[in-house]
């Protein structure tokens, strides 16, 4: 397999929301989470773990709560994504309504978990130690799009944490910061638009 | 240019900690700023800015503060790093001193900006938007590694966040969660050594 370029993945991996029910092999699971692990992490000490799910009912758990949240905060979810300044805040908000609707029929849900700072970090204590696992969560993003797959970053599990974790064992003293949906994609990878890279950069200054 | 694979730079996107003090051009840093803006963020809302510092003074007083953290826990990150499962943690170690104690030499530091949760986060209030940011910092990272830079992540600024902002102009509202020197590397890309993926994923259930 020839394989993508750099600046090609991470110019097309577009959030990808809505899926083929067609499955994902485990290999090619392994494959993104193993390049997940390339990520750094602080003092290397890879303080990270996955939950591949696939089972229908555990993803029918994980649907129900995050579909709720999802609602409640739809209003508000309308007027932040209106606000942003590139992209197309309708089509957006249509897919992440798809996603919440349909994502027990998403065929691989992988939680991203973390330890959490202990008593050795005062003010940080029992906070999920982000910096060590949000750069391995972009790997398995770009590794999906470098094998064809389909994902997206989602962070509305966290408000049922505490449910969601009883039923997939994980234990107290982790978190689970990110949930990366993964299958093939129906929506399309391609170009991604930002807000212009002069508008958000300041020499030596603010 | 012939672009680098996608997985060849995951791969290989060593942290680098020594640098050589050969100027970085504007452009390639707006490139590797670029493709940070490439990664996702909560509703798209892009709540990032990036500050590039290069100015000797301003280097040297952020490296004051950084290094002052550092030798401050080098007893206790010797021991967190000689706890990590894989890599070389002398190594390790003697590169994250001489980085300590260098930073100001290194010709770009580039710090990476966030806003923070507001009133209707509430148990989150104030915290940087992590998620919305440490996904943009893995890619310009791996964007680092695709010029040929070197580079690594860095936090131990932020116990120093008040006064580092203060000096840099950067408003209360926001937080800089990461710090990236970045240079033309000293040490050498290549291969990344981390635990086996067999060991940090769980299927269905931890």
């Amino acid at each position: 397999m020839s394989e993508i370029g750099l600046f090609e993945a991470m110019y097309t991996a577009r959030a990808i929301r809505r899926f083929r029910p067609d499955p994902v092999p485990d290999e090619l699971v392994a494959k993104v989470v193993e390049a997940g692990t390339m990520a750094p992490s602080a003092t290397n000490a890879q303080p990270w773990a996955f939950v591949v799910v696939r089972d229908g009912d555990v993803k029918r758990f994980v649907q129900e709560r995050y579909a709720e949240t999802f609602h409640a905060a739809y209003a508000r979810a309308r007027d932040m994504i209106g606000r942003g300044a590139s992209g197309n805040p309708k089509r957006l908000l249509d897919a992440a309504t798809h996603l919440a609707d349909h994502l027990h029929e998403v065929p691989v849900l992988l939680f991203c978990c973390v330890t959490r700072y202990g008593a050795e970090h005062p003010g940080r204590e029992h906070q999920p130690r982000y910096d060590s696992i949000f750069p391995a969560v972009q790997n398995v993003l770009l590794a999906c799009r470098g094998v064809g797959l389909g994902a997206c970053l989602t962070t509305l599990h966290t408000v049922h944490e505490r449910e969601i974790h009883d039923r997939l064992g994980i234990p107290a003293e982790w978190a689970s910061p990110a949930m990366i949906p993964i299958g093939w994609p129906a929506d399309r990878h391609g170009p991604i638009r930002r807000r212009p890279v002069v508008e958000i950069i300041h020499l030596e200054r603010w």
